[in-house]
């Protein structure tokens, strides 16, 4: 059993879709005494929709998660991007699941090559960048937008649904996917890969799904980020400066 | 919950050995209500330390998920070489997974670069074939190995588990692995990443561990390989030859 | 001169389709006395259209290259998706020379980019996973299909040439082919590389061409598979286990 | 003509080596009536050698990229990281220059490899991590370190050069690198490259000069960042969370 | 300040358009004590329009640049392929710069992808080979072409320049380039890049003026080519044979 | 049949030696009838030792196979670097042969990587250009040096096959080289493959032996160099200046 923070980079979000979040999410489970727990930082962006937008979430996320993972087994950066993955691997001492990690990550074990559906063509380099990064470009296909701000999402679902669709086709047929991602947190927790399921060749990835699923995986298995890659830092340094108030590490 | 079968694709285990097996994976298990079974083939290779092994192990699995996969949920091909994940891929309706792929999945969220050590030079051409298959040569930092026959490991285990930490250590240290894989099933049911955990700066992935886990994620995630990648073949045609006796599909 | 055995691994053709391309291979020949002598195994599939009939037929190829391979100078495997190269480079301790290898490597000099022009959808993801392993995916500029059964492909001749030709000119154009390679030994054992020529404006290379030349190449140079690429097995082993009847290695 | 700001993204300095680079930098200009102005954020880490310091010190570095943008005809960011390159591209209208950058293109015009020999092993992983982004991973040799605290580089300033001339000699001979870079803001304002010149066979690339050429290059060829990989984002909104003051954009 | 020769490596521009380009080149400059002079090689092919004429052109410029390179320090080879830019380093003391090599390293550092816009389909495959030996055609969206040869784009200026912005469109939107390159001097010294800015999205290099930045830039920081990879060569056994002439390392 | 030239770019060589290279390059032919003759060009470099002489060679080479390609069915660029071997295709109608590429080519079936040992560090990093430009350096396990001029093999031999022996040693075992290519045109005309070929478990690849297997491969198959890579130039505008005498094309 796992108990897991899955951390909303962001301020976009009432109590109540958090709410909403936390009770789905708790659906993809594995274990029955396992739990997520939903919560957002106090400062942050709107939404992310820019790299810029990523950039000014890693601060917020990083101070809270200095505070709090000593009381999770592992944390989830809420955000389809995974802002600030490597440095929260660097300062924390739990697991550290980014949702995109996840989603390209089972997707590659899927088929041979993915395609990312996404919302605004501003968002798009950013998602090149981090494939890049993460050395997975060459599994690929392509990435597409259905062209609605995260924000408005909710309200335009259907359309958002029909969009997605029709990229999705095209994905597949055009660009040569065999697997479909959902690139966006909000259209995760909306169930689009549920809702678009049948009408699809190509099996569709879920983020926030795979993003629990490998949360309680890494949990259960004692397994966490290499310090070879992530090593922990100077925290006395750190108190110093950046993050005054943690106390891990230097404990 | 989740029914899975791992099927070992060789002959060279006594019942007791499966047995073990079998209650050992159980317990590498998410959810309570999953269960492995552990089953062997009814013909095929002692132990799988060459190419040729992997290709003639291969036929007697396919038959065997042919007859079996309606009783499961997932089916883990037992060998670390993955042999057939492929052609069973094509064949089965159920997710079928493989232990290497499995392995470096995982091991690349761990870290940057991954070391596979395994048992004897004969089978590290076949690794680094499959390792240019799957498109994750450019994560493997080296492949080395213990000098000892699968079939001898376990009466060689202390010094096995020595040379193992003796390799481990250069991996890290001259090649710059960040994560390490148990190159062998046998290793892993030997839980030589328990043993040496404590001994080593970086994460060690069991492949029994890691196949078991994605097993279950892929049946409670209702996915499965993408019939794009791993498109269905004609049954009808197999029935006329290769697999007279099979239903599936053709039911 | 040089004795080449062509194995062709599958049941499908009749004794005078087997008389017939003997008689063809004889002619792709350089040196006067040399010889091809075209046999098929004694079991197998019907043709080769999934990657569950490629490894379906491995075992049969590689017992019948244990058992005659004293009498050769090098051994095709004639089939294009070369299945069992490697185990039978392990196996033999004369050159395996693979119809497709050969092709993707005579391809790889003549031009920048070849596209290949197979059969049917169902074996392309076979191919990729080929030319994956081959470290050669990068010169791939595209793989098309005429989308045609193996076993149909001789009754339907001028369809399937007209259907090659419209392929093959896309392949050029769109997808930036400098080389066409024919995807099938049915294909290229009707010559279709002759009947095309002309009207093309890219060279087209048939895999029967191309695999006898290699074998003789080798034979005549001396050379066959590095051993340190393709190690020898532990041929009692085999012996006691997959491969009973074999006398090489251990004789 | 150019005005370059040199922002200096950390408040480890005092103003009296502030003025020290202000007076070094100006001696980098190509132009006489160029001038570099370098300042500090108000806010940041000490000095950089963790992932989590490269992304504690971006957003004061876009906050003040924000405000003064209009001043300059091209920005620096003074820290070998590169930090919040990407972000402070889609935030500015003017050429956004990051010294590793600026460092890894002139040193792949030099000659085909280059190592990178910066200060501690904490921060090598976030390198190998921005040289995949930038897509220069096939050209790096290797990274090594000098083993000595940016703060600590000024002090121990004849250490470092015998321990860089040591690790250089390394890198070119072990190594294979043609090209060797500064790995570290400090060591560049200490000109080690000067000092070690002589020393080696291979040159040397200061990130101060190569930045502050590149600044001046694109400022007088009125050449600034694509949109294309750096979209404009959505300023508006910008104001309304993450950027409250800003006036760009939405002048 | 830096004296710069900019080598014209053909024989097809009369005295006047020498002069045009040298006055020209002289406004690229950001030193204003710089000084570009343009001169041809007396042999060589009228302008560069296949890989024959690009190699019948490199033993005229390396016996100019032998003689000459004494008096500069950089020298450009004024042809968009940089035909014999290796050699001539090689040969060199005095940097030796390349248009193409400029303009991909600037096109690089400004957006993620870039195409180049060159003259005529026979030259294609010479811009691929050296995207190939520089290691950046995995940063190249596409190569398009205006399709008139080199010594007509004078006399048809604005057809070419509108050929040119439909296909930098084309480039941009759907092969995903986010700059672009004028594939060709002679583009260059028409200042194509000053009248297509404006309708275009991507920014757009111009070799000209990127050789002469990076030529200046390199003399001022008093670098040059690594010896590791352009090593000096035996120049008494030159002198005996194929560079009779020569001064240079044996003065 | 095939009548094969096998062009000598260099004037280092007396009739003698030009004659004893003939004799033993007809032993390597397959077909009885066929026939190759040596000849070298009338100018050019004593022998090739640096990119310089690689590029001073070709215009001869070119002017040569102008001249004399209507009297044979394919011609070998006697030298290991394949220098002009891209203009070479362009200019002629018969196949242009390289036995670098040769060599490569036939290196990449035997086994997964190859080790290139030639002569002087001063070609090396030519190799490691061309290599990149074939596309083949990802199978390049290293490049060696016996540390011997070309013109000096001859009466060194001894020593020379000692350190070769000692190398190549060394490829395999610290490199990782499944097989080993002479890496120059007088090695091979030595026979160094046949000496060391019983010390060593990899095998050895002679250029001079694959150039002429190749050259005699694509003459009997009727193919030749692809025109989408290598375009046919414009043979008028090639009288008018670089060829004036050359009447092919424009006969």
């Amino acid at each position: 059993m796992a108990k897991i923070l899955y951390l909303v980079p962001g301020v976009g979000m009432d109590e109540e879709e958090i709410k909403r979040r936390e009770r789905i999410a708790n659906t993809f489970l594995t274990n029955d005494k396992s739990e997520v727990t939903v919560e957002a930082v106090e400062e942050g962006p709107l939404s992310i929709e820019s790299t810029i937008e990523e950039f000014m979430s890693v601060p917020c996320s990083l101070k809270k998660i200095a505070e709090v993972q000593d009381r999770y087994d592992a944390i989830i950066i809420g955000c389809l991007g995974d802002p600030g993955l490597a440095p929260a691997r660097e300062l924390a001492d739990v697991p550290i699941i980014g949702p995109f990690e996840s989603s390209l990550t089972l997707a590659s074990m899927l088929g041979e090559k993915f395609s990312i559906i996404t919302v605004l063509d501003s968002i798009v380099p950013a998602i090149r960048r981090t494939l890049r990064e993460y050395g997975l470009d060459h599994r690929c296909a392509s990435v597409r937008v259905v062209n609605c701000p995260v924000l408005e999402l909710g309200k335009s679902k259907d359309k958002v649904v029909k969009t997605f669709l029709n990229e999705a086709k095209k994905a597949v047929e055009q660009d040569g996917a065999s697997t479909l991602i959902l690139g966006c947190m909000s259209m995760a927790f909306l169930l689009v890969d549920e809702i678009v399921r049948s009408k699809l060749e190509a099996p569709v990835v879920n983020p926030a799904k795979a993003s629990v699923k490998f949360a309680e995986m890494w949990a259960s298995l004692g397994l966490k980020q290499s310090r070879r890659t992530y090593p922990r830092p100077d925290y006395r340094k750190l108190q110093r400066s950046v993050l005054p108030n943690i106390t891990i590490g230097g404990k």
